[in-house]
């Protein structure tokens, strides 16, 4: 089954220690769709402005990406800039100029409107809010947000909210949108919201699910070199979605593989700029490090041996 | 096979926001011998004043514990007070009075010479590798140090690691030790200082062990209520040691077990005050909680289904 993504694109100009990169493609959605790529047809939502590379509009293309949903607006992409610091952990944002990004307002073509799967990148609640009115009868909503819409719009996210299935965010604003520092709490608390499913990402410390009756774990994968963590979080959305979509059923067994396949693919995009490692990326590599990271959590209960 | 630990013991002074306890027993060899001795005997060396609790004796006693190696010495007993703040990833320590441990010099009873499981828990290294040099050949000694150890005394630290097998600390530790922020590159300089197992305790993040081959990651578990971490790390070790010396091997397998145990032990004694909750555990509670440990972590590849 298909998913739709709805969430920037721009260009992205990142220092880290290891390089530089100048305005390369970036956004929530381009991340997003092309982990999602590997797994099913994704309908793509956003906008651009008329310096967005032509040939990287190719290469979404070639992915299978439908690009119906893209506005090509005159004027300048969104683009963002930062320099992360030798931990990776700490990034200084050194601009953000939203242009054409500024006046989005999310049409969804037609041909969408039945997608099943629907990922609501971290855009303003109202937005979200609006795609979802877009939309008929999803079968499993996903949303993103962050620490600005918490604090500036939270009737509108508590609005959207109660139309989300699967909450995916970073512990800081699963602690913030909550209330609770404790992970348990801040879920049980988030169920009370909408979403029944919260997918907590802890960077270098893995991902954890946390379902109405059961806790799962999954680890970072433990490169020995992070060389760019911009699109650590999409990628990941992209691979669980995806996931997801593919299978188009959400049990809890399928929900731990899309967790797996979400950080298998958040592993390989912080190996490069950009999508640089996605780019090439072919099902033996995702295969073989799915079945590394199994590989590195499992173990035997005593008496079962 | 039995289990020879070295470390301190005392009376805690703890605060954390959900509750105090005045001069309750703790301390490395506490901790450690306590939840190792659900699996094998405990050879414990160490030293205690006179206002040691002869209630608190009786009951290491009552657990199995060998007590031959604690020297009783005229005096009051090591002594530590601190605060945890709400996270409890914050703690500001109040005082520490070495009293009776600050002369101590472990002298190893002839018949613990020939433990083939050692623990070396965090004390000055000078007598860490004292204690080797009584001991004829074990068959795994582990060891945990700490940034004051590492700071002022890096060439007996040095001298110890080569004799040692297991390194078991957190992951600041291991980063200050080998100078090396990824685990992973820290682990390979650990290795060419001796230590071939580098288990790294991360708090709420879980652990990781890192072997030659190998890279095994253990979640924290997931409690709602985290009522004082006061020695959560030494019962790691207790725990990881103990079901090593049961089984008497230190195959993958068998280590990997013993990382969950010990992440087990960890789990409960946070639940209460000082080693509260380990005081009653029955073997039930901890299979069951083993099993919860598996269950949190367990995945199909979708390939194999």
């Amino acid at each position: 089954m298909s998913l739709l993504v709805i969430g920037s694109l721009g260009l992205d100009t990142v220092e880290t220690p290891f390089g530089a990169a100048q305005e390369v493609i970036g956004g929530t959605a381009v991340f997003c769709s092309v982990s999602a790529s590997h797994f099913t047809r994704v309908n793509l939502v956003g906008v651009v402005g008329e310096d967005f590379p032509q040939t990287e509009i190719a290469f979404l293309r070639s992915r299978g990406v439908d690009l119906d949903g893209l506005e090509i607006k005159p004027g300048k992409s969104f683009s963002w800039g930062a320099r992360y610091g030798f931990d990776l952990n700490s990034r200084d944002t050194l601009f953000t100029h939203l242009n054409v990004f500024e006046t989005f307002n999310p049409r969804i073509p037609e041909k969408y409107r039945d997608t099943p799967f629907v990922f609501l990148g971290n855009i303003g609640p109202d937005l979200q809010l609006s795609v979802l009115e877009q939309i008929k009868q999803p079968q499993l909503v996903a949303l993103d947000t962050m620490n600005y819409w918490i604090e500036r719009m939270p009737n509108e996210l508590a609005r959207v909210l109660e139309r989300v299935d699967v909450l995916l965010v970073n512990d800081s604003e699963m602690r913030q949108l909550s209330g609770e520092h404790n992970l348990m709490k801040a879920a049980r608390r988030v169920r009370e919201m909408g979403p029944k499913i919260s997918v907590v990402k802890k960077g270098e410390h893995g991902a954890i699910m946390i379902t109405p009756e059961k806790f799962f774990y999954a680890p970072a994968y433990p490169l020995e070199n992070v060389f760019d963590p911009t699109g650590a979080g999409d990628t990941f959305a992209g691979g669980f979605m995806g996931f997801l979509a593919q299978c188009s059923r959400v049990d809890e067994n399928t929900l731990r593989q899309a967790v797996i396949y979400g950080s298998t693919f958040a592993s390989f995009v912080v190996e490069d700029f950009s999508i640089g490692r996605l780019r090439n990326l072919n099902e033996n590599e995702i295969r073989q490090r799915f079945a590394n990271f199994h590989e590195m959590t499992r173990f035997v209960r005593p008496w079962e041996e």
